[in-house]
């Protein structure tokens, strides 16, 4: 129960000990089409560009801002937590000119600073995440492509947090290019990250096409902008073996293909607007039962992401030791946290396969038992008892 | 029966089902750390530093190249097939100076011509592929780490090919890192790419060390020299995350860290001479089955890697519709060829799971029914005789 990973749903874990196929194999190509498909409506998306980048969350970031940014332009990243961070450490080492507007940890950018701040810099590319767990804030994003567009900017979305959770809305947005990870709330493990890309982005990323010497053919032309400075991450040749030229690159990572594919299955099957209202019931239990037990949750009720909850430990109590516990003696992970916030909260998470109503309770009853343990005084059962009425609610 | 993927072993599929475990949780760096015991004899070393890079064979190559060459500095590439094409390519992104010293497909390069490039050029790295599969090709290594080290240059070698079928040697070469993959010899599937790093490359890595901001800590210290171009395949953090120091890069890819295991523990298992053996004798089995049915094999005898054949397709026989209908009849794969060889070979694995006496009689049977109704006149009966006496030799 802590922010990610989390439990896998049993489904994704039997699709992934299916024997492997061949990476041209007609079976195999199907199921790549299948997975474009299956992700588009999980996006909230048209595009047609929408695949799988062979590598946990982080590597669908580094590949979308490697093949987006050439060394010298200017990026502006969106920056409420570690991750915002994350993003301009990725640039700088693309050779990005970076530059930032930012909000304090626990708080969301106001869409009208980030139009302000693109004005002010005038990026070619403006990066932001949806949700980051480190503060547990989700970024509100409509208008933000609007702004990006008339500024000639495109928009890039890191979504790993919030994806199968909480709705993203990438045409909605007008996002050019969002990235995800299987092992948030889509229930999977790490190590496949699901991308989409609008027709302009992956324009731009074809403009930089530059197909590797031992596997050129005659019918894939190199672009004329600065080529990709990665191979492993450079898109265009990616989508180049995901299209019908079906381009040999990496041999796509099957087991971690065949997983991606169950996770997208298993929650179109719920249905997205359930998936998302179960995750808001989860962090609504998760939230009043946290305050019934005298607790006080961190950051801005208004921009909450549903599905991680920060929690600030109490004075005279032990964080670690409250969290060794809650493992030992009720097999339960929870969060610790990240920089400003190292020490000061827990993260609670309830995503994916977690995120479920005996999950919640049963978290809150142990914390409960822990934190009587440590000394902290709590009324009897308030937790369980608030979180029960609020999953109702 | 193609080059790669194969199918997965069994007991690596299952392995794969198993449920996910926090990126901390004890189990979970139990297992990290067993990982690290358990890939040390199959690369033949007692590097401390031998672990996983999340991604496939390629993203090993790339992680170890970005990690140890900045922007200018010199690398001499040992090139004889495509995947010697494949470093020249990830260097010149990374910025390096590339100098090549060359054979034709179908051969290796010669000792001694690399000592001679090696004082031509005056390389901070010598980097070569030890198995490629696209000319069937294995280098020999012996004595090239000391031709290096002599010169003052280091010497990494991939092995995604030819771990787990070939002995890997990475101290008794003195190569200071090598890369692989799952995908081939040791049975599983792509997405993993285990690798091994002796101490003087790694004090090359840690001196470029750049902890990102979100959680740098006051026990690890930022080095020196050039900051790493890649944050994901940045080693210095990811080995300060397999490390005791734990530091959170990105979140492990448990399920593939989980089939990384089983592989090493099945091939462990076996034993290593045992696995070379049984490799060795699919190979001299599937040599002999094509020769007896009147195929060339292609390549130089002395230097052929045990566990891909390269065949020449006879002339008037169309080679894709051979391979369409062993797959459509058969159900059996085999790999088609790239560049200078597209058309003219296919080629034959026999690796992993795959390389089984069963296997290839079967694969070799099937072929001579699929060219005889090609139009092909091969002796009834004769490859599969011929092979099966090859593997008792």
């Amino acid at each position: 129960m802590g922010p990610g990973p989390v439990n896998a749903h049993p489904r994704v874990l039997r699709a992934m000990s299916a024997d492997l196929l061949g990476q041209f194999d007609p079976e195999m190509t199907a199921y790549m089409n299948q997975v474009m498909a299956l992700y588009r409506p999980i996006f909230g998306t048209r595009n047609a560009w929408t695949f799988l980048v062979d590598g946990t969350a982080r590597a669908g970031i580094e590949a979308a801002l490697v093949s987006l940014v050439a060394p010298g332009d200017t990026v502006l990243v969106v920056n409420f937590g570690r991750f915002g961070l994350l993003l301009t450490e990725i640039l700088e080492r693309i050779g990005a000119s970076v530059e930032t507007v930012d909000a304090p940890w626990g708080e969301v950018v106001p869409p009208e600073a980030i139009a302000a701040a693109i004005a002010r810099c005038s990026p070619s590319l403006v990066a932001t995440v949806h949700g980051d767990t480190s503060t547990t804030m989700a970024q509100p994003l409509d208008g933000v492509g609007a702004s990006c567009h008339a500024a000639g900017a495109l928009l890039y979305v890191d979504a790993t947090a919030t994806v199968g959770g909480m709705e993203i809305a990438a045409d909605r947005w007008d996002a050019d290019v969002v990235t995800a990870g299987l092992q948030k709330c889509l229930g999977g493990p790490s190590g496949s990250a699901p991308i989409t890309i609008s027709d302009v982005a992956a324009e731009r990323i074809f403009a930089r096409r530059h197909v590797e010497r031992g596997i050129r053919r005659d019918d894939i032309a190199d672009g004329a902008a600065a080529r990709i400075g990665s191979n492993y991450f450079d898109l265009a040749m990616v989508m180049d073996y995901w299209s019908d030229k079906r381009l040999n690159h990496h041999t796509e990572a099957t087991t971690m293909l065949y997983g991606a594919r169950e996770c997208a299955r298993v929650v179109l099957g719920e249905g997205l607007t359930a998936c998302f209202a179960r995750h808001a019931a989860a962090g609504r239990a998760m939230t009043a039962g946290l305050r019934a037990m005298g607790l006080i949750v961190f950051g801005d009720d208004a921009h909450r992401m549903t599905n991680v909850t920060g929690v600030h430990i109490p004075d005279g109590v032990d964080g670690e030791s409250v969290r060794g516990r809650m493992r030992d003696d009720f097999e339960i992970e929870i969060g610790t946290a990240f920089g400003p916030l190292a020490g000061r909260i827990w993260r609670l998470g309830a995503m994916g396969y977690n995120a479920r109503k005996h999950k919640v309770l049963l978290t809150l009853g142990a914390l409960e038992a822990v934190l009587r343990a440590e000394g902290f005084r709590t009324p009897a059962g308030a937790g369980v008892d608030a979180a029960l009425a609020a999953w109702a609610a």
